[in-house]
């Protein structure tokens, strides 16, 4: 029911996704109004085989506290597609709806993967080298450096899972930080700098970026706190709409420039293509005990079959275990009086 | 001396720059290697009664740590182009060199104008209404809601100074979070929203906004963090980059896009004018007894040029006097326990 479209976009998106994972046997429960839902699925005889429908009136709105949402959310679509998880029932849950509201619910009812103090949202963006995986995107203010290192070994496990080869994965990761010098930045950061270099993970750290390596792809995974990484994310793209405004201008404002985007209108097409968000879109909420992927509230049903497509790599993946492996490195190197310790401010 | 280029982009710039200003009574003094600077004069005889060069064999590398910088920069042509302003030879300085060691030496020789707790740096973007001053930009790594209010204020006569009509100035201010309502947010945040809402300053505060709201231009000035706001700006040029790049690799992919690329070349020229950063070239030092400004390091002569205008608009404004008004009323509203403080969390 979520997101500016609700059924339609879900259940083309939902037909989509079988088409492009026909290989795997993909089954979906879809949450909401019945009556609305069934006839969409009319409309679509091939999905309607795969699909379950579970029936609820409630709906949490867009705008919705999460608060209140936590309170008066119980038996909604979007709490009843996680509690679906929770039983065993689904693998993974994927929603457009209200981001706030989602996270509290997730929170509570499949808590935190043991060892993991917070959660994280996972965005991927297109860059000049293929895809890199931002986190946190906002699922939190403030990180300590302890979190900036979790949020580190959650975004490795995601991009082997996601983005990955998963037969030989070693993506890189980077820090977002002011400046790529050990002195740059903030406390947190250069004491999460210290611990990643130091506390034995099996993750190959790469130091610190800063924003232009985002689109660069200098890394594969760049980790930041929720703030700077939302801010980062949104004025990413800020620009790339104001570059596409400009460019759509451009080509509209004299009959030359028109007669130029016509000859060139194949290649033009290719590059929006490349640049496109939302062939990326899907923002897992990372650190939980289950899958839970959210999709953009904007997205069509093209974009919101890619969230579909990466909830279904994570259940499929053996991303829980990866990231429970390097949780065990991090506590025993932070229990243990070792170089890291010694080292330490 | 600073800069990828030096002398010859700095004398060019400042031959551009009396052509632009030329109603203006603007002088020059050039401090750094005689010999190389009265080269580049001698090809620009223009430019040449406009300039007096200070020799100096003293140059501060662009890697050189500030606290190396302030030991042993003094006599350096960065020092010396400060120590000018200082001592009133000079009603600016500017500088493509070491913003770190700018930064350290500026605050040393200068110092902090009254009241004021920390220097910030401005940058100005386009975009889509025009132009959006975004401060600060790296200046610092941590704020608290005080010295945000500070750069609030700051970026305000900044943006009167520079960008606006200096007859009736009234520019909006948005505070940079990760959501518009009230409980977005850090701590920090929180209270400079406060603050802003309820001290009295002169000041059109709109209220929180995001990072899409920067190219979007939903304000005219953006505040936030050094840390937040450095990576936001790095992470639009990277973003900037990418598109500029994809352009040009998609209009020479085909023979067909080279032709429509080949029509449309004046449309697409504007554009780039229109989305180039180098025209808004210039970041100043704000906060401090005197005018200093930042140019990129890799700025050619047009974009060191719009560096010595905007230091030109800022030493013939009233800016100081204008921070100072706002300043007096912040103090006020800080020190009386009036509905500011009793509000307080």
């Amino acid at each position: 029911m979520g997101g500016d479209f609700g059924p339609p976009v879900v259940v083309e998106a939902a037909a989509l996704a079988l088409d492009r994972l026909g290989g795997r046997d993909i089954r979906f429960l879809l949450h909401g109004d019945g009556a609305r839902i069934e006839a969409e699925l009319a409309r679509r005889p091939a999905a309607r085989a795969a699909c379950e429908v579970r029936h609820t009136d409630l709906v949490i709105a867009s705008d919705e506290k999460p608060a209140v949402a936590l309170r008066r959310g119980k038996g909604s679509s979007l709490w009843n597609a996680v509690e679906a998880v929770k039983a065993g029932d689904a693998q993974a849950a994927v929603s457009a709806g209200n981001t706030g509201a989602l996270m509290a619910i997730s929170k509570l009812i499949l808590r935190m993967a043991a060892g993991l103090d917070r959660p994280a949202i996972v965005a991927s963006w297109p860059t000049m080298r293929g895809v890199t995986a931002v986190l946190d995107v906002g699922a939190n203010v403030v990180s300590d450096a302890e979190q900036l290192v979790e949020f580190a070994i959650m975004g490795e496990a995601f991009y082997c899972a996601v983005h990955g080869d998963a037969a030989d994965c070693r993506p890189s990761v980077g820090l977002l930080n002011v400046g790529s010098e050990d002195v740059k930045g903030h406390e947190e950061v250069r004491e999460a700098h210290r611990l990643l270099r130091e506390a034995g993970l099996e993750l190959d750290y790469h130091g610190f970026v800063e924003g232009d390596d985002i689109a660069k792809g200098t890394v594969d995974v760049v980790v930041t706190d929720g703030f700077s990484g939302n801010i980062a994310l949104k004025t990413a793209e800020g620009v790339a709409r104001f570059f596409a405004v400009a460019l759509r201008e451009t080509l509209t404002s004299t009959p030359m420039a028109k007669a130029g985007a016509l000859v060139a209108s194949g290649a033009l097409r290719k590059m929006r293509t490349r640049l496109d968000p939302s062939s990326v879109n899907g923002g897992p909420l990372l650190g939980l005990n289950g899958v839970v992927v959210k999709s953009h509230g904007g997205a069509e049903a093209k974009a919101f079959a890619n969230a579909i497509k990466v909830a279904a790599d994570l259940a499929a993946s053996d991303y829980a275990a990866h990231i429970g492996r390097n949780m065990e490195r991090l506590t025993a190197a932070l229990r243990e009086p070792g170089p890291a310790a010694e080292n330490g401010a």
